[in-house]
């Protein structure tokens, strides 16, 4: 039977466990709060499911639990951080808000973040723009998953975009997403159902196209968004690139395939040109171009129109970005959120080894 | 015998051209410039192919000649322009001229457009904030021919981005593509040779899987690069909503299925909610976050690197963004702009029209 746990149950999971490892009270319940919000969005394969991995990184000295976390440079509308291996769930927010406090001033914030880990869900940091009525933009690089078009060598990681738009009456415009045809999490899914991938996913070792969901751990690799060049896969190429360059090539993080792994038993790529990965946030406050209100009420006329456009089934409209997170976060603020099997056995061993209660 | 005139004819051409519409010797000689630019680069749609269209968009009292381009709004780095209907030729270098300007003091500029016309290629202007050590970025909206996943109807247009960055010794790293799976550009090529489109280019009026490339004129649309759910297509719709709302939403220029069309016989959609179409452009001072020195070193690195990824295809190598760009630059320098028998008699009828020499 599918075990459900509460949001409050895993955050008071998570943030012990983050305790354990050395954080602060506060830097844990932060990194909890924004781990836990992915299972919340039904994004189960960048929540709970990889804090033993994080915990992890940390016992292989990969993570530093009391990080201090530096501004390097910085101007009227940018800064450049040093995250000093801190957690990515910690360095973000804390790079976010910056942004958003250089946007008050400046009317954007653009920040660049240095020597950090994987930070979870992208969408989780644009969204903080939001209670002040700006757009937030995130994204990061991570370890190399992706070939570029005609190539067949790992080279880029699944590098997420997310923007967060503010509204009126409607819901937020939420957009987040792998710059890839498909996301890792939905290659796991299809693993352990034992199914096929479509075409156009992965391909093998040679470059050969494959159906195998599980090609990743046989030298496979992912394809960027479009698939192959008929389809546009050059374009999903150009974009993980953009965010590579922003994230890891800005920062002074490393970049393509010198991107840290997320696996603890995967060895560190050799003749690094940065420190850890990189991340790129940025906040703009509306009211730097136009008056809040008249905006909201656009962007809320955009979103009806949108949701309104002609279906090609009328049983099936047009989805508008974010609906499918805030429709998971009803569902499971309600009915708790599933954990799979696996998933349970490996949060009860951590909590087993590190006495913590689960 | 396909024809062929230097960048020098066609750029005089078109200058002249503008000038009969009332342009200022500067604008005409900056709108042409622009123009010709994209047929210098390969993007043969988007080029003096489509000057009589601009002239017929005049004619029809949709563009201003003699603009008074206001800026509305500004902070620090960011600024809101009335482009006053001008050429998007003459409205986007303006506005890209004035984000770099800002990126001098606050560290990066952002500037929304409204009230403008379709502007060209996209990666011109992101280009011009390189011989400045910025990264620069360019997008605009348009006219609606992109249906979003599950729709059949015509909500985004092909909406572009692109993105400029500064190396050392590599040339330019210049993405710049539409979020759509094809160009507009390409279903005209396949038209002209009456071939047939792959699948998950274009759908027909009930968003039906079509191969026929001019299905647009049946009342069919592109679809956002993915192609189909499966493939990511809802990620191509966010990507293009991202551009709608930046360019269009953000500066309170028309968006999704309102932006004015290109084609002048074309009637202005009704309950126009905005003014014209809208563009948005981004400057990024390098050394805002990193030695600039440094910065274009990795980018060195970062081209390189990717450049010699273990290709398929032992013949053919990853491209990098911005090569296809310049290899028809090259040729098209040596050799002139090929122009095609539709496109000569378009201009040869424009020249005896308005009596200048072509």
């Amino acid at each position: 039977m599918e075990k459900k746990l509460s949001f409050e149950q895993l955050f008071a999971f998570a943030q012990s466990v983050f305790e354990a490892m050395g954080c602060s009270r506060e830097d844990a319940r932060i990194a909890a709060e924004h781990l836990i919000s992915a299972d919340m969005s039904g994004v189960d394969s960048h929540g709970v499911a990889r804090l033993s991995g994080y915990f992890r990184l940390w016992e292989a000295g990969r993570i530093e639990a009391k990080p201090n976390i530096k501004v390097k440079h910085e101007t009227p509308s940018t800064a450049l951080i040093d995250a000093d291996r801190a957690l990515g769930l910690v360095a973000a927010p804390f790079a976010m808000n910056l942004a958003i406090e250089k946007a008050k001033i400046a009317g954007t914030g653009w920040v660049a973040v240095r020597n950090s880990n994987h930070y979870g869900i992208a969408g989780q940091y644009a969204k903080m723009a939001l209670p002040h009525d700006m757009i937030g933009i995130s994204m990061t690089n991570a370890s190399a998953l992706v070939s570029p078009t005609f190539s067949r060598e790992r080279m880029l990681g699944t590098n997420p975009i997310a923007m967060a738009v503010p509204t009126a009456s409607e819901p937020a415009f939420v957009a987040d997403f792998a710059t890839t045809t498909a996301s890792n999490g939905k290659l796991e899914i299809l693993q352990r159902k034992s199914a096929s991938t479509p075409d156009g996913w992965v391909q093998d070792e040679q470059g050969e196209i494959t159906r195998d969901p599980a090609i990743l751990k046989k030298g496979g690799s992912m394809l960027p968004l479009g698939s192959d060049r008929e389809h546009g896969s050059h374009k999903g190429f150009m974009l993980g690139s953009m965010v590579d360059i922003l994230s890891g090539v800005l920062s002074g993080a490393n970049f393509g395939p010198w991107v840290p792994p997320f696996p603890a038993y995967v060895p560190m790529p050799e003749n690094q040109p940065g420190q850890g990965l990189g991340h790129f946030f940025g906040a703009i406050r509306v009211d730097a171009f136009e008056s809040t209100e008249s905006f909201k009420q656009r962007m809320d006329l955009w979103i009806r129109r949108f949701r309104e456009a002609t279906p090609v089934d009328p049983d099936q409209r047009v989805i508008i970005p974010g609906e499918p997170e805030r429709m998971a976060e009803k569902d499971r603020s309600m009915y708790g959120i599933p954990l799979n099997e696996a998933v349970w056995e490996d949060l009860k061993q951590l909590s087993e080894r590190l006495k913590i209660n689960f």
